[in-house]
């Protein structure tokens, strides 16, 4: 398993107070972690779900796999577009196959830039899939990002069927061999050819649902040619284009639970150096400038919550969407496929 | 021979524009190179002064060394002095030992951030400090970055008298092993205990005179005891603190001339692309959007120009300081000893 | 252009008197290069033969593209068959996207390895591959090594039509997003599924034959759907199974000049500090333990010479194919498609 | 806490068998490990001894950073030996900061290469020495490897004291910046000016004396002079020439227990595929060639076992040295100051 953390707001944050500094940053998830007490209290126990390998549950542990197969990273600075004097605001990308608490780039970069939509990922890597820097998270479509937590089952099996169904422009975006990646190109496919001027949120959903619905068949479909049983896939992906966001919880069958998906729209001034209050607990001292009250309004959308405050975390439920638009409103939806 | 390039201005620039776009920018400083046309000009012939090994002619061809040890960024965003409410603007910094031209991390960030002081180094290692991160230029003391062409003379020789001559600060801020990196802790050792608050220039230049004289003295020393003929060093060095900067073009004997040196404060238009013309000729289309009059005062100093007009660059003198202050004013003052 | 080089032979070499000792290694095979002056005499000018972009020519000098996205080095032990007690003699491979000269890994393996068969490669990427490692040559496909200097033209093009032909288990060895391993993949697909017993020469020329006529096709078919002229590339490929080596110096249209490619069946010796002789030329002292004639029987083949002795080496005419049994006896044919 | 690894013996072992293949091998150690059963055996608690910060025990979990600082490799093939025809049989090294267990080259060089002699290293950095390969352990002098497990308490305080101790050329031996390369070149400083021939066992045991007397000396020095507390070193070092080992289990402070170190004299076999039995237990399948008895003499030392036979390991009491002679007998010897 994965893990991915996406800040998106009008209020702009200093990368190190959402990656670096928090004790239970996605930086330092790589193994055991902070509790994802919320995911119990969701009770998978109850719903008698089970988990596939590697999915967080407090029984299990969280994790059963170690997060140390590169680290990505994406941000809007805006800085393009204003020197390119149009309204095509790309993202900068950071990639690496070290460690990230060792990667002093990272740690400087951090430190020195502030930005209004980030993604960051961190990779546990399937065999399938070299540990090389353009198979890490996330991918750049033009304006857009993108990236994943799970994994398409049997994706080398569907590779080449779904490979056809892609755009030129989307093929030719490809640079790596990861399955994400490969869902990327079929989401933009399915988005149209221009990937730089902004979409109504509409659009975004529709690609995903056209995206999730080809996946799920091409994987039946090749089940169905070697006789072999179906196989389950986690699909918790997330897109962005700097001024919106698209993420997904879900998992190809329904007796399995996703991986964990969080959302919060409370949780910044908590990051923030600028507000009162320390991710890591009341009692860490920090001078704030500002009142929350002050605070933009914002959404954070990641695989496990990274502040002490439990309550300004909320599970997203399995199979469903989460809708982020330009006005930062959140709307829940079921996926419907 | 190694190279760098500085720039500081009221004008931000997106760091492309100077060390990815232009033919012969820095990254692509690989070996042979842009003419340093200007360098004949001044004649070394006519002043009889000797070129040691590696230093750019145009009779042996610019550089004999291939610059593939090792690329470093330093660059100023105000954004931790912002959120941290004090005025410590310190740089953010970026390093690799990997071929810059093949760094997507770095061409991404340069194609997304803007600075109003940037340093780049592009290093061509001796043999006595290894490839590795943490000997790539330029060095952070609090809020200053410095960096060097050249080489200081028999430097293992003189490293532990050296080392003996640091504050505890400047000892404890060396992380690598390079000559450079120790001569940096000297220059910041004479500067005094505070590297995170405005100096006078007057400091600066102090400081970069007894730590110069102190080089000298250690050499000389070295040899009497070893009995071995004095020889020669390279110092070109570059220190800013991102509103002034002091650079060096300086052969610790006479008969020897200094690596290149340029300056320019009239290629910032040339390079950026909000202003008409192109770095590598008129005939680059470039759609501007501001004209060239409004461009923001600025200062370049850099081992080789980069831009196509040579009217825009001047060789600064065997031997001088380079002083840019607050108004960027330029002064040119031969180093006394 | 990359650069490639590939010994085999029944004296062990050490790894650094081929790749690191020559003042003209492949390491060192950065831009400019030893004079490949026997591909001066062979006379492009006579046939009247064209040079593609990037080809070895001593009038546009040998190579304007700089060799520094990524070295790979295969070799043969034996230690793993012996361990496991079968007789599939499979390749360890060591990929670098560091300058070679710089990597202290490689220059320590060289100086402490010896082996009868060694292929290396140093890469310059068209821009169509991102320099990760994966994408580093030689590629394994079980006991063979597989490497190439050319390109595939329109690959992007052609990739999916190619990937169809595949076998699954030659599909499943693709790790990269090289044009060389996908052709590479395609030739193990001829060559049948089992790749670690030995086989005839002329079941390797034949699956060669097959995937050149291949390419040649799927780049025609695609031409003219796209209605685009016919482009041009050259295919030298290599490939061993640790006993014997087909090579290839083809380019796809007869009014272009290949790529330059070399054999020697006697400059072992030279390399070798065993024997009397350097590399460098007769005047560098190397103290010779044993004569020239107990050299074991050997070939090189290679982009281009790395000893000084001229009369050592022979350029392989174009479309032709360099073939070495068991018996290190070398054949050239012509390439009949 | 870093952890180590080393084998000595007659019988050449293949590196994938002791490095890669077995569950806790030391790639794998990079958080909750094996359990280090013996060491409760041994009893702290009976002894009423403190854990310093890190150190291995059941009570809190075996280690509590996480090793992915940076992993090394030392091992001897006697290659350069034979084709340089002296006896200077001088170790290859591999370094890399990259997880080992993503590491291809890694994995490739240990299915390919066996030796007589090997040394590898993990790496939990303090925050003082950065993560370069040129920190990395083992370290090399001659024919040497050295490595170690702790850190030197206070390091930068007593660091340019020890400097001034080193001969010439142990401190140009020098190429990174940790504590251990530098308490190395002190080592080796007391051994002598000759890093090629073979020594007597007793020479390497007065340098590894002097060495321990030096070091706890400048830090009472240091401790005395800042009117600070005497600190605790952990020095847990291992050093060979490729045919006799010595290593040290020691802690500076009697009231602490240093890190774990075991050794055994009978696990070769089952970690060599040739022969019965496999590290990870007997139900594993393996098909041996060789009967046990066949295994040549050798000696394991290492911060935990790593086969699951506890009777083969014995935890080395702490304040003593091992040395393994060229017999391969194994002594155990107070360490006495």
């Amino acid at each position: 398993m994965c893990r991915w953390f996406a800040y998106i707001g009008e209020e702009p944050i200093l990368l190190e107070d959402i990656l670096i500094k928090p004790k239970h940053s996605i930086i330092k998830q790589i193994d055991v972690h902070f509790l994802p007490y919320l995911h119990v209290i969701y009770d998978p126990h109850l719903y008698r779900k089970k988990f596939s390998s590697g999915v967080a549950s407090d029984e299990h542990g969280p994790n059963h796999f170690t997060n140390v197969d590169g680290f990505g990273l994406g941000y809007y600075t805006g800085v393009a577009a204003e020197f390119n004097n149009d309204n095509i605001n790309r993202p900068c990308v950071y990639k690496n196959v070290r460690p990230p608490l060792n990667d002093l780039n990272l740690i400087s970069l951090c430190a020195h830039t502030s930005s209004k939509c980030v993604f960051a990922h961190i990779r546990a890597a399937t065999r399938l899939s070299p540990i090389v820097e353009t198979n890490n998270h996330p991918f750049v479509f033009g304006r857009y990002l993108f990236m994943h937590n799970g994994s398409v089952a049997n994706f080398l099996n569907i590779k080449i069927a779904l490979v056809q169904k892609l755009s030129e422009n989307a093929y030719r975006n490809i640079f790596g061999t990861t399955d994400t990646e490969h869902v990327a190109a079929l989401f933009f496919t399915h988005l149209g050819n221009d990937w730089d001027t902004e979409l109504p949120m509409e659009n975004l959903k529709n690609a995903m649902i056209k995206t999730l619905q080809d996946i799920l068949t091409l994987i039946q479909e090749s089940a169905k040619d070697m006789d072999e049983t179906l196989p389950q896939s986690n699909l918790n992906f997330a897109v962005t284009d700097s001024c919106q966001l698209l993420a997904t919880r879900f998992s190809s069958m329904d007796e399995f639970e996703p991986p964990s998906l969080y959302y919060s729209t409370t949780a910044g001034p908590t990051f923030n150096r600028k507000f009162p209050d320390h991710p890591d607990g009341k009692e860490v001292g920090k001078e704030a400038t500002q009142a929350t009250h002050n605070h933009g309004k914002h959404v954070i959308v990641a695989s496990e919550p990274s502040t002490y405050k439990t309550k300004d975390w909320y599970l997203i439920p399995s199979n469903s969407f989460i809708l982020i638009g330009k006005d930062l409103n959140v709307v829940i939806e079921k996926i419907d496929l």
